[in-house]
């Protein structure tokens, strides 16, 4: 009984979803809370996944041209002002420096919950000429926004992330780097957290501080509610006109840059805790699993177990990550625990299966037990880690797709919205009267203008007058 | 003539070094000057350098079991405080928050300058018994100093590091720690960055504040001066006391545990600069050059030109950072450019060399030209980096020890400070009143005692009273 005590410390997620998040993510220990309110540590298990994220969408944003480089933390009150939506957005919610060393600041500095004005700040020295441009610039780093609510990975008041900016010539150019590096994002979830996403245009209301268009990639949880999960904006001129960032063209004719921004964060492990996990806890994609394979000794204190443990570690290492549990925990407790850390392979390996030549692998994504002889272990396992990558994304699919409900009267939105936990799509006159009269209502907010327009019904679902785009509406994290 | 101008337009470092090291800093394209006083940007071409410093070290602190985590960036008043020397050492050059949104914090928090506070809060929590133990954290962020001088890479107000945090059951095994993790540093400099160091220990009065031993490495710059390039810190268990870090041991007894902290900064890259750096510019070990190989095409509007370049790009990218040179720049600008940059080798292609089918080589550090077939020139490539990377290595060295002096009476210090930049090498009684005097007369520290140490005379430098340890002196950045 005693090896169950890590799995039924957590409460069920279909009692109490928000109670389930939070043990899972402290039990799999991820992260701790700290003596900073509102401020979290990222524990090692934890950090991996963030560093698998890291290292896989760098990869693919260098794959187009995009650099790295580190800007000041700080923003002066003066820099921040510069650009008016901009700084509405930001300012109620952004920590201030008011004193360095033994002294008050001059000017105050705020911590940067955002570094759109410290690029244009940058570029306004560094482009002269047509010949600087693109700057396809990128930077990982931490941003703090003074958040009242806060949940680990969800809203945090620091939290990590990457942010890219760019400026290019024209306005063509710049709104294809901003759908291109949706596209990154898109299939970044697909294919490696294997997370689904809904991609499309943010309406007015919902756009970024300062920016003429936000493109966004929209997941949904298990719980039928919506995450953000990565943002792409274009700027047009905006902000080079407010900081004055302007090109010589090949015409000796002074140009105006055009500007774009992007940038996802530590929210896509809240991502994949809530689109995977279940009652057992986490549940990793391989390619974000920091331990990928672990090898469980059956009664490891008989002679050769445990050599033969890390023999097969050793074999596997090459291809996978991979480890064995040597500590002297049961292994009813040791399967209970790799579980809630939602490591997709188990490879349980006793006297029996030693004198067979043979290995039992259990899948976590589907509990599945598979007999296999050790001469074909390596090779079964590159194909379970594919088929489970693959599989998982296919439930998730499955589970969006269910839950996703097509609307057309007020009164089926107000059913659908209050008993059916989804997606909703309906059509929407593009009159923000309705949007916010929908959220007040509701709770609900407009996720999207997807890219993928489909013509559900003729009239606002809200107020009835000719449509004109169709939306996806929910209730969000 | 316009070919020099990259070259002819910074300082020669035998004239004016600091200028000469500033002008490198800004023609090399490393960082940039910004709207926040004593921040620097650190722009595509640095910020490539410190990602391969990063990716190289972190392997090998992964390889002795390192994990990493993610800490707050604040640190609340009260906890800075806790532990008395360390408080006293870093309040005057803490940034403070003291306002978050719209309203004035309670209590307020300082931007780490350094997280031993956070790291202790963390583990009072973590650690309860002696299988909780060792933890071996580290964590790659950036720190904030209110420094009033400041210079981009060795000084500046905000600064990228990692630091190392852990946490044992026994003093000794803290001890074998610190001194590993200053062997892995000093490792790294002679193996990665080609600088030879000198290991040792800080005396008390240039120790890390609140530790009970700091060891250092040291390097010697080419003007002579000193800088500390790496520490690694015993704090036995003061903070664990300050703290209430306790571990319950096998007997049931509580125990405290003892601590180690050690750090690299972005200072590296200066030490590259300083140690590597000539007339032409910057000059970069292979094994942290974005670029190891430029390939410059000449008369490259000849037809098949641009191809064959390109082609060899392909088939050495497979084995090495490798980029062409398509700008409709001049070759000789080309040159002078990729000469300021450090780029170990430069490959020329031009029509005639497509004829005889070699190309001419050129290594930076050397100036020396090597015509090479084609079809070997990927194996003398490789062949010419690791040359490089071991020549720049022992040229280094060879400075080094024929800058290191060793002096037996105060009047020999005295000029040899003067007259000979570079480490003197002396006996100490271990008193400090002799230290403060000696940098108060000379402006030399004690930069380290070496682990090597050497009977070089009975008697302190300073006072003739018996002399207790030899002492590597320096003016130091």
């Amino acid at each position: 009984m005693a090896d169950k005590k890590m799995v039924e410390q957590i409460t069920s997620m279909e009692e109490d979803f928000a109670q389930w998040y939070t043990d899972v993510v402290r039990k799999a220990e991820l992260t701790d809370y700290t003596s900073v309110k509102g401020c979290m540590v990222i524990k090692p298990y934890g950090y991996a996944i963030w560093e698998l994220i890291q290292r896989q969408l760098d990869d693919r944003f260098k794959a187009t041209g995009v650099e790295n480089v580190y800007l000041p933390m700080f923003i002066p009150e003066s820099l921040l002002q510069k650009e008016k939506d901009h700084v509405e957005g930001f300012a109620p919610e952004v920590a201030w420096v008011t004193q360095g060393g033994l002294a008050p600041l001059q000017e105050k500095l705020c911590v940067r919950p955002t570094s759109e004005t410290l690029f244009c700040d940058f570029y306004q020295k560094e482009v002269e000429s047509y010949r600087d441009l693109p700057k396809v610039y990128n930077q990982w780093c931490s941003v703090v926004r003074w958040e009242k609510e806060t949940r680990p990975f969800l809203r945090s008041r620091e939290f990590l992330w990457q942010e890219g900016h760019t400026a290019h010539a024209t306005a063509e150019e710049a709104e294809a780097r901003t759908t291109q590096m949706l596209e990154v994002y898109a299939k970044f979830c697909e294919e490696v957290l294997a997370i689904p996403v809904i991609k499309g245009r943010k309406t007015d209301k919902e756009k970024f501080a300062g920016a003429e268009a936000t493109y966004t990639i929209e997941a949904l949880m298990h719980d039928g509610k919506a995450l953000q999960s990565g943002t792409s904006h274009n700027f047009g001129d905006g902000f080079a006109k407010a900081f004055g960032i302007q090109y010589q063209d090949k015409d000796n004719k002074l140009q105006y840059v055009h500007q774009t921004s992007w940038g996802v964060t530590t929210r896509l492990i809240g991502a994949i805790i809530m689109v995977h996990g279940d009652e057992s806890g986490l549940k990793l994609p391989p390619r974000v699993a920091p331990t990928q394979v672990m090898i469980v000794p059956i009664m490891q204190k008989k002679e050769g177990v445990l050599e033969k443990a890390e023999e097969l570690r050793a074999m596997l290492a090459a291809d996978y990550r991979v480890k064995v549990d040597k500590t002297d925990k049961s292994p009813g407790y040791k399967f209970a625990e790799q579980e809630m850390r939602g490591i997709p392979l188990r490879v349980e390996i006793g006297p029996r299966d030693i004198e067979a030549g043979q290995a039992l692998v259990v899948r976590r994504d589907t509990g599945e037990k598979i007999t296999v002889a050790l001469t074909e272990l390596s090779a079964k396992i590159g194909e379970l880690l594919e088929t489970i990558q693959k599989d998982m994304y296919e439930k998730a699919l499955a589970h969006r797709d269910s839950h996703t409900y097509d609307v057309t009267s007020w009164d089926e939105f107000k059913d659908t919205i209050e008993n059916k936990p989804g997606f909703i799509r309906g059509m929407w006159c593009g009159d923000q009267a309705c949007e916010d009269a929908i959220k007040e209502e509701t709770g609900a907010t407009t996720r999207c203008m997807p890219f993928a327009q489909e013509h559900i019904a003729d009239t606002c679902v809200y107020c009835g007058k000719p449509a004109k785009k169709m939306v996806y509406f929910g209730r969000a994290y």
